[in-house]
Formats: structure tokens, sequence, C-alpha cells
């Protein structure tokens, strides 16, 4: 993928979650790695409209968050974007959003039960106390309970959702696939429905070929 | 209908679905009836993007469901997509969706009521117990219960819903239907409404109408 | 407006309801006065799917609801969307949805209260209890109770809403208007929160203002 | 921003909010100010369909209200819209729309609570008291309350929002924010959450750092 490529992508991705509804007229940042230069990656800029962003604003930073290149300041959360890719060479891309049923999840007490299939892939995700975005305390409590660990995506309480992929295109997949699931895990609790669970076989089945993934 | 023609409109309802949150990013398959070839449909490739398909990525099988042409492998679920049509000369077209509320309403004990006319066309809907996506578990199960009954759809219990169709559009049509009826029948439930019912009279009438057609 | 006029705004009608999910595959029906030709109006066809309707689908019928012209049968409806028409002058188009949240109210118990401007504009619409679509009974229902009175609209019980109005544009944006207001008011249930009321005086005030446009 | 400029965005943003339904057909007015004329701004008009306006539509009034120029009668508000930004000079833009949320939240006696950063945002609000709308009544209450304050918005009781910007995109982005925020809100409370809450020292900061901006 051409830094280029990589660019306009991220505009692409950035204003499909707006239109969704999922990143917001200034919250959300997402970022992918540079493949034209080593330990590098491309993210949103901090403050502009998230509606309208073109290829030409992306910031290149380096996998501390450090601004390399582009016309605007880096996210605020470019910390832990870069960091995720350091820690995890797996990790290629880092979506955050203000989903709002992930949001809703992630401000209560509520866990996530293997409801379907596609909720056992995100049954491993933390739940990362509160502190302010933007700040050192937030990205070093993403970076050890995400960077550190296996799992692939985070709740931010009182805040929204962390995403990663190895792609842009599988991180942004993920951000919806938890948004539907938490979406319908809190539909059957405002129905008052105790919903079914696939057998406790079948989840350690899944979750040992999603460990291998 | 052409080949080309089939694989286009494959194209353009899954699509279609993943726009409207239906289908996910890897969640779901589409399959029509093959009229250039006897014995045989063209269904949606396994584990490509969703929400990107072209005509030239659907896969052409047999009514085992054993791949006979195309660039990548059919869809996991081509057992009980084919299998349906050997079954049911009447059905041209099968889709698979994890529809967020008919999702709920298979996770649920809820039952299907005549709350309104279109609710009494998919009240014989099976809730199917929950088996591994893929498996041969699975599509025996539906085999038995859709494929050697008359239900025109069913639920899978803890993943999605299945419908049917004489055509693409009539598949995809009645999974809306069955979505905007649990939609309507969960909501009354969120909101404590018990809803009021047409007449077991009318019921019946119209249950001998549609297992005519 | 002319006839090619009419037919062109039938067809974006009922594909901006659809898109919106207020109109089904094969659940709705518009229509609006004839002007070039008196005592008729252009009504949308029977049994056609609804997402894909051109203006050359659209079928004339006279003011009994017997067709005129076009290549298609005409709404199972024509009976009262023609006797409407016949029955007030002023109204120049009807509309007929599956709207979910006026399709909820509709097999409620649930009565309109005045918690806004719009809902008072509405609050007088009956619950035509339930008669088989496309029915005589249901017409004849229909016309005594919307025809023969002052309300603009009607919910009939477990099936969906009439709107009218002086034209085509008003009676959809008053479909829009009583899904918006059910859709609150349900919300509210839902939530547990009691509305508050706009004062008697106020709301007697505004009806004395609508009873006169 | 010439005036062609103020009014094409009027326009669009207009239409952007009536395709998200937070504007209705006729309910829902926004204005900016006049940058090439001292003490003006340009509103929407009354009572045209709020789905299709054209730059030309728009209407010039002065800072009590009055029209200056334009093809119709300025919106029915014009006179809290004009008076916000005679009071307010670092308000550009005034947003009034009849977001579902926003509007079941503020006929409720909920409060807006620290659960996001930007609900600290709009923690301020007032819920101003029921008036008809286009009334000296209300005019008055909006313009006591959210002129003479310091809040950026206001709810308006049985009726709707208010939002306010230093630009015209900064006021709509306020709306889709509160409405947002309230969805979250109304949907823990539907679903029996109570939500975590940003602790208070935090919130006095981000309220200190608002208070400066």
């Amino acid at each position: 993928m051409t830094d280029q490529e990589a660019c306009r992508l991220l505009a692409e991705m950035t204003r499909e979650l707006y239109d969704n509804r999922l990143v917001t007229a200034k919250g959300g940042n997402l970022s992918v790695r540079c493949t034209s230069r080593e330990n590098a990656c491309w993210i949103t800029p901090s403050g502009n409209f998230k509606g309208g962003l073109s290829p030409d604003d992306m910031v290149l930073v380096d996998l501390d968050g450090n601004k390399l290149d582009g016309p605007y300041k880096p996210s605020v959360e470019a910390g832990y974007h870069a960091g995720l890719m350091r820690m995890r060479p797996e990790v290629s891309a880092v979506v955050h959003t203000h989903a709002p049923f992930a949001t809703v999840f992630g401000m209560s007490d509520m866990e996530m039960k293997p409801i379907t299939t596609e909720a056992i892939l995100i049954m491993n995700y933390p739940n990362i106390p509160f502190h302010l975005g933007g700040t050192a305390d937030l990205h070093s409590f993403v970076l050890k309970h995400v960077g550190g660990g296996t799992a692939k995506g985070a709740y931010l309480r009182n805040h929204g959702l962390i995403t990663t992929g190895k792609s842009l295109r599988e991180a942004v997949d993920y951000t919806y696939m938890v948004e539907h699931t938490c979406r319908i895990l809190v539909i059957a609790k405002m129905a008052g429905i105790e919903p079914s669970l696939i057998p406790q076989e079948t989840v350690e089945r899944i979750g040992q070929y999603v460990a291998m993934i």
C-alpha cells in the first residue's frame, strides 16, 4: 500500500464512520501502519472536523507518536495508536470511535456473553478505567491492557471504543461488529430478555481458534 | 436470467443488506439458482468482505454444495443453500443474514404472534438450535426443519436468520419483513405493550392462503 | 400538475418511503388527485415491488376506485384512497404505510398526548379496528372514520398508518411527523418517562387553529 | 464568507439535518451571521418544506429579527436567532431542531450527567419551559436563559433543541453531539443501567477549560 493509498483509505473510512454516527464531529481517530517507511504510521489530525477529512490532512508519526510529517498536529491519541503498532507487530491499524452502544456498554457493568460467534471473538476486550482523552495516563492504560495482551480491542469507560486489525478495513469491521453485538445485548436487556448462550464447549473451541489467528 | 445477471444481482443485494447492517463484514451469505445449468446455484464466496463484492467473485456450486466454478471457495453455508434448492423446487434463492432484531428474537423464547398480516406469513418459521456455522450439524438441522417442511425461513439460535424466495428479490424482501416484524414485537416488549392480535379466524384464513402460494 | 409530474412524484415518494423503511416491499400505497381529468386519481399498482416503481407503473382510477387506465391492477386499497378524495374535496393525496412506531402505537392502547405542537396536530386520528387489507370492510371503516370526519389520518390497528394532505408532499410529511411523534412517545414509555405536556389552554388554541386550516 | 456561501451552507446543513430526521418537514430553523453587513444574519424561511431549501430561499434579518431582504418571510423564530447574535458576539450561528432524543430528554426530568467528555460540554444547557413556537414569550425566555448566560444551547420543553456555534458547522456539530449524548443517556435508562460517571475533579477541570473557549 502506497502512502497515497493509506491516506485515501483513512479519509474514506473516517467519513464512513462519521456518516454512520460512530465517529462524531471531533470525536474519533484512525491510524494505519506506513509501509514506505519503517516504524511509522499515518493518523488522522487533531481537532479537524471528522466529516470532511481529505487524504492530504493526514499526519505521519513515528511509533512513539512523534510527528514526522503532515500539515496538522496528529490526533491527541497518537500515543496509543503508535504504541499499539510498536508493541504488537500483527497490528497494522487502530480505530477509536464513540460508537453509542459500545459506549453504553462501557459505562455499565455488563459483561460480553457468548450470544453469537462474533461475540466470542470480542469477549476478552478489557473495559479500561476512565482517563481524560489525550493524557499519558490513558495511553499507558491502553498500552498495558491492549498492547501487552491478546485482546484486539478495548472499551474506554465513559469514552468509547478501540479496535485494531491486520488492515484498516479489518479494524473498521471490528468496530461495526462490536457495536452490532453490544446493540443486540443492550436491546435484549431493554426488553427483559435473558439471551440463550452458545455452549461453553463451543466457546472454548472458538476461543482456541481465535488465539491462533 | 443469465449467469451474468444472477451474479450482478447477488453482488447488489449483498451490498444493500450490508449497507443496511443486516449482513456484516464477514457474516451473511446469499445464493440464487443457476438457470443456464441444471442442479446448480450461484453463491457468495467464503471469507471475503461483504461490503464490496463484485459479480466476478461469485461461486457456482452443485446442489450438494460442491464447487463447480469461480475464483474463491464458496460460502461455508453452501451445504444448506444448495440443499434447500435441491429439496424444494419452488425455492430459487436463499438469504442468510445477521439481522439484529431477528437475532435478538432468535435468542429469546418469544413467539411470533399475529400482530400484522406480514407476521402471519412468517409465523411457522422454526427456531433452529445452535450449531456452529459451516458445520454438517447446522446444515442437516436446516435441511430437516426448512428443507423438509413448509416454512419459508428459519431463525438460527444465537446466529441469525434464513429466508428463501422464488426469486432473490423475494428472499431479500422476506429478510426485511422478518426484521421489520421482529423489531415491532421487540419494541412492544421493551415498552411493556401487550400488542393486540389479529382474530384467530382471520389468521387461519390467511394461513390457508399462504399454504397455497 | 401534469399527469406525468403526478406519476413521477408518486414513484419518487414511494421510493423515499421505502428507503426509510416506512413502506415495505409489498406493503404501502400512495395516491394523488388527477388534475387533467375530473373525479380521478393516480395510485400505485397492486403487488409490484415498492422499492423500484417507475412513473409508468401508476394506475388511474375514478373516485369509486375503478380502474380507468394504466398497465397494472390498482392497489387493493384504491377503494379508500379514491373514497377519501371523493368525500373530502380538500384532500388531494393519501399515503398508507407500515411505519413501525405508528404500527406499534396502533396495536397498543396508548393515546396521543400533547407532547409537542406536532402531536396536537394529530391528536384526533382514530385507531381503526382491524379488517383485512383490501376488503370492503376496511374501506368502509376508513371512509366512515376519516372520510366523514375532520381527522387528517388514522392508525389502522395491526396494520399501519394512513395520512392525507392537500398535496402528496404534505401527506408524506404527515407520515414522517406521525412516525416521529409516535417514536418519541414510545421511547418515553420504554424509558419509564412520564412526559410533560403542553398546557390544556394552548392545546385548545392550537386545536382551533388546526380546525380552520 | 460571502453571502452566497452563507446561503449555500444554510441550505446544505438544513438538508443534512432533514435527511437525518433532526429537522422535520416544517420544524427547525438555522441562521448564520452575515459578514458583508453589520448587525444582520441569514435565516431559513418560515413555512417552506425543509427538505428542499435552496440558497435563494434564505432571508436576511437585522439583529432584532426584522426582515431586510429575501423572497419569503423569515422563520418565526428569527427573534431569538437574531437576539442571540446581538447579545453574544461570539455566537455566529444558531440551530433549532426537533432532534428526537433531545426532545424526549427535554420533556423529562432527567439531568445531563458527566457520562462522557462531550456530556460535560453541554451540562449547563437550561431546559426552557414551554411557550408556543414563534411567540414573544418563547423568544424572551430563550434570550434570558441563553442570551444572558454562558450555556451554548438549551432544551425547549415539549419542543426541541437549540445549539449555537462560532460557525454554522460548529452549531450543527453541537446538535449532533447533544442528540448522541441524550440518546446514550436514554438508552441507559431504558436498559436499567446506572451509568458510571467521570470523577468530579475531572468534570471541574474540563468545565474550567470550556469556560475559557
